[in-house]
């Protein structure tokens, strides 16, 4: 699992005063960076080097979150396939779960623009963070 | 169906070149202006006035979106229940079906926090977006 | 002068119920567009052909802007120099002037790092949007 | 003196590689929180609650910042008025100073919609992380 804490800002709370929903897009987004650094670990965003795309996300909004208090965001790795894995996500704040979610996350070679299989030693680093490890079914 | 065209904003682009999936999750959301409208024609955004809240969105990456064409946001309403709806929506860019996905909307007192049922003729008003209209299977 | 017409989305607004002043610095980025298109006519976002880097911005919040109107980005520009000029904005909502602001951009060759001088095709492409033809004094 | 610790986004990096200059503007106002804590510890948002509203902000690009680094944020203040103080602000990523800025606060009522005096002992706190603390000229 990798945890990374953010702090809302001003501006991410909506009229109605919680986390507006697209924020929690881009906070689960931050969350991925421990696993772009499997693939790529110098971040370096070049087709040549990066290869990684995403293909579906979707979000579960549990609970209301504000401005006052941090949020933790946890990542897991839900399922791993041939050429294809997939993050779960949680962000708690206050001790409250507040919101879930998945990211299908391709494989991809953007110059030749196909999908190539995960090497076995990527896969293998994808596995320390198998959500398994979490202790509970999902 | 409403339609909204969207523009590509420089920094919407990401390091690989594409319009950044967090983004069409903002551009969704701006598609549903139409729908917050039936439900609060001034967009008064108050406890007292606002009946609605967000319970889940998921996003499917069809194809890449570039900074150099404008992008059409296509919504309807794909089901209606008894306290929330689904919005079904779409991202077209120069001609290509890019990005889809659904939104789940619960009918909602915010101040006694409670699920409420959606009235009737709001039920009505989606009606007529709703996605047979469109003339496909989904 | 370059018009863009933006629609304040849900998430836009603030907690108290204010268009978010860091919306601004996107919509002003929105409204550059058409200059953008000026040095690289398809907005190909490379080293090798992107030849404009930003040194500076700054906004003034004169009005509130919110969630029900339409608001109107005008950009301007209002000084050219040799390897730099500067654009104008102007953001109105229902006939109020809510937010203005420049924005230096450096005419800049990636690839060897360093400020070039702007083409005089360029500057007089530039000077038909030039901030006197507004009428008025800045 | 604040500082808060940021991790860049994937998609906080645009299609030149470099970190969005409206991103800048969203991570000052994160680093805005500890003042915002002043005065109004609950981070309550609410008309008869906040005191604060926005009349300026202004960035200098002095860097270019990338992905794979953390930012450091820092915020001094550097003016305090009678009813209007100034932020002032840094970004620094990898011992480099890559952008700074200020930003001009008012003390309001927005129930009664007036600029009110800033009390007393709120200028004490704000005195505290005044920038000639930090022992250079500005």
């Amino acid at each position: 699992m990798w945890v990374k804490t953010v702090s809302p800002r001003f501006g991410d709370v909506d009229g109605l005063g919680h986390v507006n929903n697209t924020v929690i897009a881009v906070w689960f987004e931050l969350g991925r960076n421990g696993i772009f650094r499997i693939f790529e670990p110098n971040l370096n965003l070049s087709h040549d080097t990066w290869p990684l795309i995403m293909a579906h996300t979707d979000f579960d909004f549990v609970g209301e979150m504000f401005f006052h208090y941090d949020v933790e965001i946890k990542t897991w790795i839900s399922h791993i396939g041939t050429k294809s894995f997939t993050c779960y996500h949680e962000a708690w704040q206050d001790g409250r779960l507040c919101a879930k979610g998945t990211a299908v996350v391709v494989h991809y070679d953007f110059k030749n623009k196909q999908t190539t299989p995960i090497p076995e030693d990527k896969k293998k680093l994808l596995t320390e963070h198998f959500l398994e490890s979490k202790g509970q079914q999902y």
